[in-house]
């Protein structure tokens, strides 16, 4: 699947940073708000951008290295949250209803099967991915029909008028997929990129860390492309957020990039095309012990540093406001010259 | 003016913790928001809290430090930004519209004779504080009209529902008085204390140093108490903001805490009144040189880091929604209990 993504003409820059700078404040003083709007302003081409029917999208699945003793909490616990998003009653749905952004809750590929009648878009590639200690997570099919679903899903929601989009997960057993695939999309060293997920402590972390080392070493001589190190080490979910995130930014949308998992989907994204970079803003730090090193190697500044890990795109959801203060202050405060205030002397 | 700021019981901490610890995520995992709902659930002594009518009152004076030179623009900027408050062209106007916060302007004492007019509280103590480089910035007498005016608003905006306030301000050359009051209260030299303001070049921030290391020099046998040294250095909006915060906290409201010249004025209050700290939550840090470290000083945690030294509390108003984050998450949250969700193994 091959996507095409614009790089931004950059002639708008030099008048995007002219309208910030005649705002009624002192140069610079209104610091990340000032990116935001000028990289918002830069993926919309205008000097009056919008943020039109935010979407989040969570993705869940299952992964089969949880059979490892990877986590602290059982597999069952993914479905079970996917039935808490479907009731309104986990964190993303409290904060996305806060902000009026529309969530959308996907079954990616999780070990359960959910009634129809339950409010989830049906997009199960199998039960759960393979245990990658023992073979590759998933086959190419599968790996392909993650980035069909995913694209479908996100040309639907660009349709309906939308121009944000946030991606978010959940899938027992993912902190694991993704430490991986930073450690091997950024060329790092696995301790440097495993954390405790949802809880472990010092002697799990330590198996953690060795079944993963493990891993990489069973399927390295396997491993040549960014698609390759997702087939064999992603998940369902992680494969999806990658290709909705290339699709979104083929759309032109501002992409917003939550916590750890979903930027190792999005290390992936921007593997695969470079121009993503150009459409993502980084919407929080997390708690989980690689992010921050993820980051700094993107050289992102997230906008919260909260001390969450909590995923299923509760930063995107938490960062949200914090976005709109960027576009509101750009389309609505007054200059100098119209408010009547002296420059500096 | 006395101030009776009762301890909150901390009887209820524990239930709070429970509650919080019970919800549908893994522990700890939402960060400061746990912090915050735990905060404002203690100040008002309920497993429910909520958050009513909030508000953000704008002081502008003028300081007669700024003839000194220690500033990037000229002191009339102080009335034409009020003035653009009062037209809503302003950052504090377009974010706290954004979050539905009611703002006050308040005129506390500019060198200026605004029109009646206009939408402006007028609390006017003179035109300006005196040059304290010379002598004391104000009398006794016009330190405690501060404290009069200041009670006297947040007394009338409490008793309109408001159980949460901000203070921000406006006013050429309060940097220095906040810089000068960072240094004696926590015990720090001036130049740990000072920074650029609005934009000093390199030059202009020594020789603003040098004229507020005199100036300590010049007042510092008569020094005793805080309130000598808000007499001495503050200016009218420093005064009105700590005798605001005071108050605020005497009726149990929930205290929102700027930058830089808001955080002087709070060291003032916490001087005053040790229980002060029991309501205040810490919105973000100024990108302005001094604030970092006062805040590590009250081993303050804020919520924002973006970079961002405007005043006029936008801090509060960016930071209102991910308040409002935390009282979400506490109170519509699905316990793991109610979601059916299985604990950790």
């Amino acid at each position: 699947m091959k996507f095409s993504i614009a790089k931004p003409d950059a002639n708008i820059i030099s008048k995007l940073n002219e309208k910030i700078n005649l705002k009624t404040k002192p140069l610079g003083s209104l610091g990340l708000l000032e990116a935001i709007a000028l990289k918002i302003g830069t993926i919309q081409q205008t000097l009056n951008p919008t943020l039109v029917a935010p979407h989040i999208v969570v993705f869940a699945a299952d992964h089969g290295i949880a059979q490892a003793g990877v986590s602290a909490y059982p597999q069952e616990v993914t479905y079970q949250m996917v039935q808490n998003f479907v009731n309104q009653g986990a964190a993303i749905n409290v904060f996305s209803q806060q902000h009026n952004i529309q969530l959308k809750i996907v079954d990616a590929g999780v070990n359960h099967d959910f009634e129809g009648t339950m409010q989830i878009i049906n997009a199960k590639v199998n039960h759960g991915t393979r245990n990658f200690l023992k073979e590759a997570a998933m086959t190419s099919e599968e790996l392909e029909e993650c980035f069909e679903h995913a694209c479908t899903l996100v040309d639907n929601i660009q349709s309906s008028g939308c121009n944000i989009i946030g991606f978010g997960e959940m899938g027992i057993g993912n902190t694991s997929a993704a430490a991986v695939l930073m450690s091997l999309l950024l060329d790092l060293p696995i301790e440097d990129c495993v954390g405790r997920g949802t809880g472990l402590d010092n002697e799990q972390l330590q198996h953690k860390t060795n079944i993963l080392q493990k891993a990489i070493d069973n399927h390295k001589n396997a491993i040549k492309t960014p698609m390759d190190v997702l087939k064999t080490f992603g998940g369902f979910e992680i494969a999806m957020i990658c290709a909705g995130m290339l699709r979104a930014a083929e759309h032109g949308m501002v992409v917003l990039v939550d916590g750890f998992i979903a930027s190792a989907a999005y290390l992936c994204a921007r593997a695969i095309h470079s121009n993503m970079d150009d459409y993502a803003i980084y919407c929080h730090q997390s708690d989980e012990k690689g992010h921050r090193l993820l980051l700094e190697k993107l050289q992102a500044e997230p906008i919260l540093k909260l001390g969450m890990r909590l995923g299923e795109g509760t930063g995107c959801a938490i960062a949200y406001p914090i976005i709109q203060s960027a576009i509101v202050f750009l389309n609505e405060m007054a200059s100098f010259e119209s408010a009547g205030v002296s420059k500096r002397g």
